[in-house]
């Protein structure tokens, strides 16, 4: 079985060697791992051509694979990166079964609350709302429930670990503990 | 044909009522509108039961819809609602049309360069990096590559509109111009 390995690990400067050892410990767990950015988008493209090549080489992997472990750590503030998100997405509309990991144990709901640095209100409906009226998901989430959900509700599982913050995007241990659940429950 | 209209409003204290006008121009436009939430988690659901619920419900809305609109405006940080850009990925895994607006002209290179104050670095391999080393895309798009790419390859439109800051959810000028869009190339 073929897994699509996504998240923001493509933007470290180090991402070949970490793609390199979450391809290894994939094969190590018996799936035929496919990354971002395997095929690449023509050299001669620039611009805008070689973001929208890029895009299309990457839905191709997703085509080919037949699940998919996303990285869903926070990126560049309080979210998981967008690129990742659309992926998983992209996988479950396709049916497949999604795997997730975040490298903090600090959930959706507190991450919000710091964001508005402490300062909610519950509305005369009981939701929890931002100084800016927006209202927060109260759930025992790692992110917005769309993407919990859709990885719980086709039985994936997600591993939260608390990673140090030096090693945030470089710490594999809970990309290690998706394997073994994808592991035990496709391949059995 | 039915659209699904996927959006951060649904966090506004008067979601009702802008999702309401937006169902009222989709109609205008000639097609059937779907909202999240249109249809309800049973209310005796609680805590992450009801999450998973709600994500279940969305996924069978957009299961029904033919394409999606997207609002990608940025939400609590520089990027897209990552609920939002799950279901772009979902309806875009499944083959469908997608279109998306945005109400900032502020790109999406400009914002993570604002994120990082400015502090950039080309690197020796010519890659554009902010002062914890990750990578920025470098092409004019409004979002990660992922979500430009996935509506431009399949011939959707993306439409940027600059909205008072205050307007920056209910403004509805963009949304408008994808229904014009997708009128021209779905309904003919």
């Amino acid at each position: 079985m073929k897994v699509y390995l996504a998240g923001p690990e493509v933007f470290l400067p180090n991402a070949r060697a970490i793609l390199d050892e979450k391809i290894e410990l994939t094969r190590a767990h018996g799936f035929v791992p496919v990354c971002p950015g395997d095929l690449e988008a023509p050299a001669s493209l620039k611009g805008n051509a070689r973001g929208l090549a890029t895009s299309e080489v990457n839905e191709k992997l997703m085509m080919s694979a037949d699940f998919i472990i996303a990285n869903l750590t926070p990126f560049r503030g309080i979210a998981a990166d967008v690129g990742t998100v659309y992926e998983l997405g992209f996988m479950c509309g396709r049916a497949c079964p999604a795997y997730a990991f975040t490298n903090t144990v600090v959930g959706h709901y507190e991450r919000v609350k710091d964001y508005y640095g402490g300062h909610l209100r519950t509305d005369e409906t009981g939701a929890v709302r931002g100084p800016d009226g927006l209202e927060l998901e109260t759930y025992d989430m790692i992110d917005n429930l769309m993407l919990d959900g859709g990885i719980e509700n086709r039985k994936g599982i997600i591993v939260r670990h608390a990673a140090l913050p030096e090693e945030l995007y470089t710490d594999l241990t809970a990309f290690k503990g998706c394997l073994v659940a994808a592991s035990r429950q496709l391949l059995s």
